[in-house]
């Protein structure tokens, strides 16, 4: 059983692109620029967002984090998207999800610049995304065809099962895997709450996508032996044995899946790290278009 | 074994659009206007024009048919686009594909103004589609969701098999399948020229959506009984004994898979008619949406 290391992975990925950044300043270029939008106070986006913030700093890259009050009406949202649309310095930027009752998330991500839309959420980007055209593609379901790629993972007439159909992982993922590319060409299958036979579907699958959100529902008895696991899920968990009161569990149950697994990812310090390596990375791309 | 008569439900629905349109030429509304503009002289494509212009006519609609020479270069076909964007009767068009070698089919597409795109083809429409969002479905998935609806077959939680990932049929229809939708929450296996296991996966499906472009592909021996067959081919395939020279081939061979067939649509009168009803609705409603 191999580890997908993605905290290593991801650390390769930002070292290249400090790199990239390192040329770019010496070459007397711009130093890209990447804003976050933070709305209310929730815990985990908190973290979220500082964890993009900090490896913003570690890159070299330029950041902007916009605080915004939890009562922020959608106008006001809006209005503070129309500012970084227009703002030349800013190369893209992301609305940290989710957002507050009172504001519509469609709208919002309708109204982001689809040239900064570096989380690649509006449509013309899914869209773009699906027709397999030049975009930015969605951090998370890019942060896992590079781990699977620098893994030498291969994919093509596999048979990869996805589990659970969000608009920003398990949909992505399983349009991209099935696409002709470099990890791609394989025989993709997403299954969700609606699936009645999962465990028949995941016991032939050469690799599991986990991305629904229940900690630790896919069990050793639901694999085959071999099988490559990657591990979307990460959900706070009670634990009063952790100072901090809960645990971070995926949504495999690492116990009992790992020991059949040729390679598996794990939480923390797989999916996650990648994530925001790509978000990164994207924003490097958005820098570079801007000046073509 | 019910045939999935295409023919049948087609003309339904182009009653209920011709009364639609009745009743708003009585309130004194617009009529709803088609343009489908047809490059060169390909035998397929212009049977298939001129199939959209007459069932514009039967519904009541006004409809333009532009035809432009073979040689014609792509700035010249981009003017026409602009011009049909531009034009405040015209609610919907259509580009007939392929087009010829001169001209770069993906940017002819994007030039379409995204409120008039009636194929569903412009990458912010097929984002909305992925994303679940109010667009205008790509007509021919569209209608085999309209067909599969009027039968009420079932299809929450069960396997379906789409063969072929075109971006106009295989790939959508995958996509909308597993979405949350009447017609939808299956678990989609998308299969294609690198699944290595066909037989096995198609042994299995519930229903089987073949859209890969090869005459008499799905046999008997790859279906369960009771499988519900959805045929999107259609191939002229050479015939000498008749009198046009070929025939029409779907990629079903209905010989040997209709007798296992619960449900099977034929070729022709499957698919085909469904394709162009839905075309019409989707102009349809661009001119509500104009209006409104």
């Amino acid at each position: 059983m191999v580890i997908l290391d993605g905290k290593k992975t991801s650390e390769d990925i930002k070292n290249e692109i400090a790199k990239a950044v390192k040329n770019r300043k010496n070459e007397g270029k711009k130093t890209p620029h990447l804003a976050a939008v933070l709305v209310g106070s929730d815990g985990a986006s908190m973290t979220y967002v500082n964890s993009k913030v900090k490896a913003c700093e570690k890159v070299g890259f330029n950041s902007t984090l916009i605080e915004l009050p939890e009562n922020t009406t959608e106008d006001q949202l809006l209005d503070e998207i129309k500012d970084l649309n227009k703002d030349k310095n800013i190369d893209g930027f992301i609305i940290q999800l989710p957002l507050p009752k009172q504001i519509n998330e469609q709208k919002v991500l309708m109204a982001v610049d689809p040239n900064k839309d570096v989380d690649g959420f509006h449509p013309v980007n899914v869209g773009k995304m699906a027709l397999d055209l030049s975009t930015f593609l969605p951090a998370t379901p890019y942060g896992i065809l590079e781990l699977l790629e620098r893994y030498d993972i291969e994919t093509s007439g596999k048979n990869v099962v996805v589990i659970g159909r969000s608009h920003i992982v398990g949909r992505p993922m399983s349009i991209l895997m099935s696409q002709k590319r470099k990890v791609g060409n394989a025989t993709v299958t997403l299954a969700h709450s609606r699936t009645s036979n999962l465990k028949e579907i995941t016991a032939k699958a050469d690799i599991i996508v986990a991305a629904l959100g229940i900690p630790e529902f896919l069990k050793g008895d639901m694999v085959k032996d071999g099988v490559v696991v990657v591990d979307v899920g990460i959900t706070r968990v009670k634990d009063d044995t952790k100072k901090r009161g809960y645990r971070l569990a995926g949504d495999v149950d690492f116990n009992s899946v790992s020991p059949k697994s040729a390679y598996i990812t794990p939480v923390p310090g797989g999916v996650g790290p990648m994530t925001i390596a790509m978000l990164l990375k994207n924003t490097l791309l958005a820098c570079e278009r801007n000046e073509s």
